[in-house]
């Protein structure tokens, strides 16, 4: 039976809902695909819930291609298999906790790494169990402090989530490379634009790791590609090291009055007017350190500073930042932090090989060994200029934190990079053994000797991409869906007053689902035309059949909802036109 | 493509595992079905999943027969709209309650009547836009105090929730019948056994409420039939008041002495001794009224004291108490209880026209005006005789929860009742306009006045019927499931060591696939034919197929798991007898 319009629940809307920012958000909203419960929290309408199911149906196709097998987890798990992996802390304040009746600790699961490895460890013992690849799609819940732009960034949302276990290294990545396959073919399928990006394993721990970005200005990732085919997540580029440089023959640090400099530019300008360099060119900012103070909060809620020395020409990238010090929280020390510790001179903090007390030193990739700086001298109003790495100060550590710009060359070799934003649809991991070895998953390997299973961890946002997939499908009168996961194949409007009009729209719903095409009929007969093609166009179903004034010469219109092309076509042949 | 043991996620247990306690459970763990993850909290494994994924095809296939639109809410919810109707507190220890980040309560819904109501109040505003009928199958969460029977009584399980709207109680009762209808068709096509109680609307609110229960010796329900045709869980039993009977020319009430009465039959046996009663015959039990003091804990934490007076040849049936005094949880008044209140005296408690001071006092509908008792005296050791209700004593009210007995008339004259178990697989209510009322649920009627909308709530135990199913078809070696929801059409087990005997399965699994049957192919080549027919019995697809050595005469053997027949046909022949 096709849906009808005239006891569809739906109520479209032609004002945009004051919570949402973007397109996508708006235009689901408006045309009815869902409704907000809470932030970050959505419900979902039978069209919706429609597109959902064909999202779903594609993933787990693919998944079987890829020999994974489906199983469904909880959401409400208890607290023991995540303390023993530590994540019940690492996850901090974006993991929903809460109590049973008799104070057991329980979260919300974010993503199941442990349950998947106590199930195989359940249930198998042997190498000839392995390989296996399991998934589920489920509901996953993270408490993010900013849930954002609907179901691009929701709290509780879906999730394709696999996993695969394998008796050695060879298997995991024979097993990665058929989930990543199948990421392809899902994203294809869908008509998702994406790219595959190195990542950062960060939190999830692990060793290699893609995610595939689909790009969009609304992204919240920022990505980089060089013309050689590199792309990586910005938080995932490693600044490769110069080489480094001879000491021998540098010219001994001075320390030089400098007062009123507040900003890189200004030491620049006072160094340029007061310091000639030996080689006889300007200086730069590039030429400069300067020495931030981040504080770090630990998952356990425990504040503490870092101070990274940085090339004077860049800034922090704060995500670059969260992946260096992850699992910490990253923020800029404050006024707070700082009058705790006189001894960081604020304006003139310089170097300080071993750190202050109970402040680390790093130092940026590019301060290799021989290269010379001007950087704060640790004391009011100085700076101290061709202060060199290796000679005059050292450090506990490399943090590669500054940020990455456009022209900076590729990590391997493949010329600049270009930057672009992008919202994360798939990533995909090589675990490795630290799920395993936390919760001792082995088996018995073939010489009867028990060895860790290794792992990999495989997820997409199922509903994230329907998001993904309306903001790249829309335009200022509504969505336009690829047809892999439009609502219905064909939306036919029946357009004006007269009986046969809603009979013939009727005759041609039922043949186009004799024909295995779902059909939404919009048969509502005290709503005008102009109500039902803006709908018609809200709704966003790609192929539109308009029934109305031309059934007098046997004609109805094709409309074509991307293109807006219109054309009469007989109605005997419209039946085979659309099929 | 056919399941593969050789390859299927499973794994057969030969013991029963220790956490189970019913057959279904132990059969579901041992047979690869599901998981514990917690109490009351289980994994699907891919059998299970498969199982799951039939019965919710049949429940949405009739939902939409009904004309029930599938939409799917949150489990996740704010607290705001339970706040309105009472049931965050309400619900006590039952809700799974949790905070965010920013210390916002939030729940883990039991059910969704809160959300449904605020959706259509958020959608519709005119009597032209009901009747409206919604559905979920979505994932639920109660905090159960005894989680029980594995899917039976679990912490988080899956429902059907479907609620109707109407604008008036023609409309409901037409929803409601639509719902009952559906329900009927839905436990006929799965194959389970059910009858139709009337229930207690308890507190849900609402006035009409039916339950489907699945008689079973396990279950949790007790209700009541009659050869009339009246069927009621005990709860929802009303005990017919009997007529009133003249208080002119009963004889005076008098106190005896009662020492060493310490039951009901001493008391009797007492009465008898030393007492003759005017009309010449026994006393019995049931000339007797004792007192019993109960505690009620309200929602909010909230413990109080009721008296209730019923005839000592019955005991207080808990559940009847429950729904009685429902949202308050009920126990026994305890020691300490009794010490804060020396006016009950103990064993010698009586009744108390107006209660004591914060005690009301209730009485059974048996007790009605001219009735006359043996009751306690409110003093030590003294029994009073021939107390009679309207004369020598009131109450505050009714309250039946003394328990039903086997051979009590059924309320609607229909005969005897007689006395069953059963497990509750769905619940139909009559809501009312309690929710719509609480959330401000109004339509414009016809003559554009505000009306407010009249519902009913709908439930169906997905995961519970999986269990109910399993439990109602067994037997010592394993399931037997109905066709209907069977994880495969056919099972086929490749017996032997043979190359051309996997190769026989092989074909045989591709045809029937070919002709749309789902297979499970046992194709282990290291595993003995008696435990690939243990694992088939435990399995409990009801037609399985064997090739093994009659392939060398061209045979096959059918096997039907439920009569055990087994019968060798041609292999030809095989194909058309399965089909």
């Amino acid at each position: 039976m096709p849906i009808r319009l005239s006891n569809l629940f739906l109520r479209t809307l032609r004002e945009d809902p004051a919570e949402a920012e973007v397109e996508s958000h708006k235009l689901l909203l408006r045309a009815g695909y869902i409704r907000r419960a809470a932030p970050g929290v959505y419900t979902w309408l039978p069209l919706g819930l429609a597109v959902k199911a064909k999202v779903e149906k594609i993933v787990r196709e693919e998944m079987a291609n890829a020999g994974a097998q489906e199983v469904f987890f909880p959401a409400l798990l208890p607290r023991e298999p995540f303390e023993v992996t530590g994540r019940w802390t690492e996850y901090g304040d974006n993991l929903f906790r809460l109590q049973d009746r008799k104070k057991a600790d329980y979260l919300l699961a974010p993503t199941h790494e442990e349950m998947f490895t106590l199930l195989v460890k359940d249930l198998y013992s042997s190498y000839k169990d392995l390989p296996v690849c399991l998934y589920q799609i489920q509901n996953k819940y993270r408490d993010e402090a900013r849930p954002r732009a609907g179901l691009l960034r929701g709290r509780e949302f879906v999730m394709k989530d696999a996993y695969s276990f394998d008796i050695d290294d060879e298997g995991l990545k024979r097993a990665y490379q058929a989930q990543r396959d199948a990421y392809e073919r899902i994203f294809t399928r869908l008509g998702v634009d994406y790219v595959i990006v190195k990542a950062d394993a960060g939190a999830m721990g692990g060793s290699a790791s893609e995610e595939f970005l689909s790009p969009s200005p609304i992204g919240e990732d920022t990505f980089v590609r060089s013309p050689g085919g590199y792309a990586a997540n910005v938080e995932a580029v490693v600044t490769p090291a110069p080489a480094a440089l001879p000491i021998e023959g540098q010219p001994a640090a001075v320390v030089h009055d400098s007062a009123n400099t507040p900003t890189i530019a200004t030491l620049v300008a006072l160094a340029n007017a007061n310091v000639k360099r030996a080689d006889g060119r300007d200086w730069t900012a590039a030429d400069t350190l300067k020495n931030v103070v981040l504080a770090l909060t630990s998952p356990e809620g425990k504040r503490s500073l870092v101070m990274v020395g940085v090339p004077g020409d860049r800034e922090v990238d704060a995500k670059r930042a969260e992946a260096a010090f992850a699992p910490n929280e990253v923020e800029q020390a404050t006024e707070e932090d700082f009058a705790k510790h006189p001894e960081l001179v604020k304006g003139y903090i310089g170097p300080k090989t071993g750190g202050f007390a109970g402040i680390k030193y790093f130092v940026d990739p590019r301060v290799v060994e021989g290269t010379a700086w001007i950087t704060g001298a640790n004391e009011k109003e100085k700076h101290v200029f061709d202060y060199v790495y290796g000679r005059d100060f050292e450090a506990d550590g490399i943090k590669d934190i500054a940020e990455v710009r456009a022209g900076d060359p590729a990590p391997d070799g493949s010329g600049p990079l270009e930057l672009a934003r992008g919202i994360e649809i798939g990533h995909v991991f090589q675990l490795g053994r630290k799920y395993a070895e936390a919760l001792d998953l082995k088996v018995l390997d073939e010489n009867g000797k028990l060895v860790t299973v290794t792992m990999g961890s495989y997820g997409i946002g199922v509903t994230r991409i329907i998001a993904v997939l309306a903001e790249a499908n829309h335009d200022e009168k509504g969505l336009i869906w690829p047809e892999s996961v439009s609502p219905a194949d064909v939306y036919i409007v029946a357009a004006g007053k007269d009986e046969h009009i809603y009979e013939a729209a009727e005759k041609l719903a039922a043949e186009l689902e004799a024909k295995g095409k779902t059909v939404i009929l919009d048969d509502r007969q005290k709503v005008s035309p102009g109500v039902k093609f803006s709908d018609a166009e809200l709704i966003g179903v790609p192929h539109i059949v308009i029934c109305g004034r031309g059934l007098e010469n046997g004609e109805v219109d094709l409309w074509d909802r991307r293109s807006g092309e219109r054309r009469a076509v007989g109605l005997d042949s419209a039946l085979q036109e659309i099929i």
